[in-house]
């Protein structure tokens, strides 16, 4: 199919795609508020079913009406279903066809996820786009561990579609959508089958799991090739968890819609800042990392950036506040990578509006 | 004298009193940056003399062309001249009639702090108003060791005015104001002898420092009960450090026209918050201080404010961020705890205004 410019109608507003989602796990982007949120004009946060789940929990989001509220968000919220929280989860966790049980990593709690409770907490939190719950598989691994993980996660998805169509009734976002997750690693046969299986079923979109894992961008740009020739044109692709932005351009030219990673948060807080060089995203080096805390940003003069209160301080202010520890510093820094990211995907949907990517 | 309503005037501003200065120690009020202090409509901050000094030090402070410039805050800088910190230092301290030898708490390199050199260093912040360098003694002291410390203090607010005044001319902020600072623990005779001297040498304003170290209000009453006798009625004083919402209003019935605290921003990051009960303000009851991290707020839906940021989050979501040990809690809680802060002082000023404190 390759690339094109694209929309996604959600209850909570219209998103033009390709998109990429700021990650706001337990209902904050980190260091930033829903109003700092709204300020650099993201219309989607993505948050995170397992931990919601566990705080504030689904009392909390019962009594509270659902995340948006929670959190006053009046943008589309996308949750992960949790299973690769689950799945990386250390200690006791046993996975059978019922679900995955284990223990919380904050007081060791006995629980246990299923399909069914994955969507019945999705429907609590309100989220517009909602995940199936999937079995994630730690690499390396062989072909017929793979294979089982697959089948389960096929069934899953089946059940979570159940679960999911049950649930709409009475819940108080009804018109969310619900997405499946491609597994399969980077075996290609297995990639084609899962998929396969899914549009069986039949989604509001399918997202790919299982990569940014470590694995090389053209190890995931083959499994996206063999995708691009299986997904249904008309619905939203979204590659879970990446990626950097050189690569980011490379999976928006195998046909993905939509992208959420830690990288710009989680490095601005270690005071790692994204620069474009220049607009040629068809060459990697179209942008630059730096880290703030050099010395040669000491005297920079340089503006963060050209809105409202990010282009009143410079660089050298920003390098005295990671250099004194105050956490402005990684909130000014948060705000900076975010902004990069949405210009970086504003930048694709341009240059393939008018064809020059 | 007693208590009123006056102004302030500076190069920054012109300002009411009685007032509350936040900290901004380091050239930030933790969690805050300048953006968001002008929001929160303080018209002042305090910073320190002693940790700019050290980072990011005079070099980048010339570059940048002052603090104002530096942090981007257009209101008016008080300075506290760092004589407190460098004597709260651990390790070698040697203090001659010089000035005080020290070693940098950073890096412990050795230094050393003169009226002169402190002089300097305001006038490269480019403060607004500045303090002089005074002696700081350790807490119990003999009547001989507060009488010496005294002395010192006396010739060095005479080196510190002749040095402001030489570097007036060409300074970037020649308009700066100078504050004495009255010494003598709570030795009533010593706390006049120290006044009178000050008086003598003429300053702008008048501090009171050596308070907020542990002494009773009632203690801190009788100084300032002194002090009010001597201190001449046209000029500003200052109460170096404090204090509690409750004994602020008992300080200002003693006369005292400006306050800088730690306790609401300190407080705010602990999760710690201030209520207003009701408005007499006479009793000391007329506030609380919440624990948010208690149980009792999990499904609170009260607002945190009545601004266009504060009054989107609850006492639950501000509950659920600290638990979560998200840093956006102590931001919020932080404009929470100034506001505060900010708001007692109005009540005060219009409560004077209207006799009826």
């Amino acid at each position: 199919m390759g690339y094109r410019v694209s929309s996604i109608s959600t209850p909570h507003g219209v998103l033009e795609t390709p998109f990429f989602m700021p990650i706001a796990t337990r209902g904050a982007v980190k260091t930033l508020s829903s109003f700092d949120v709204e300020r650099l004009s993201s219309p989607i946060l993505l948050s995170n079913t397992y931990h919601l789940w566990l705080r504030p929990g689904l009392e909390v989001l019962k009594q509270f009406g659902g995340l948006h509220k929670f959190m006053d968000w009046p943008g589309v919220i996308l949750t992960d279903s949790g299973g690769f929280q689950v799945f990386s989860l250390e200690g006791l966790r046993k996975l059978t066809s019922e679900g995955v049980a284990f223990q919380s990593h904050i007081d060791g709690a006995k629980m246990m996820l299923t399909p069914e409770l994955c969507m019945e907490i999705q429907r609590t939190i309100g989220s517009d786009i909602c995940m199936v719950l999937d079995v994630c598989t730690k690499l390396p691994a062989t072909d017929d561990e793979l294979e089982k993980a697959l089948e389960l996660t096929t069934q899953w998805a089946r059940r979570s579609k159940d679960a999911f169509e049950k649930t709409r009734e009475g819940s108080i976002n009804p018109g969310a959508k619900l997405f499946g997750i491609v597994q399969g690693g980077t075996n290609l046969e297995l990639r084609e089958k899962s998929a396969r299986a899914l549009i069986d079923i039949g989604f509001d979109g399918y997202a790919i799991g299982g990569l940014s894992v470590g694995e090389s961008c053209e190890d995931a740009c083959q499994v996206l090739d063999v995708l691009d020739k299986i997904l249904p044109e008309d619905k939203p692709r979204y590659f879970m968890g990446g990626a950097k932005p050189h690569e980011i351009v490379e999976y928006v030219k195998r046909g993905i819609d939509m992208f959420d990673c830690v990288l710009p948060t989680r490095n601005a807080r270690h005071g790692q800042l994204y620069r474009f060089l220049h607009n040629d995203l068809s060459r990697p080096d179209f942008y630059e990392t730096i880290q703030i805390t050099n010395e040669k940003w000491k005297m920079s003069q340089e503006r963060l950036g050209t809105d409202e209160e990010l282009s009143r301080y410079t660089f050298g202010y920003l390098r005295h506040l990671f250099t004194i520890e105050e956490m402005l510093g990684g909130r000014l820094a948060t705000m900076m990578n975010v902004k990069f990211y949405l210009e970086l995907m504003k930048k694709i949907r341009e240059q393939i509006k008018t064809g020059t990517l």
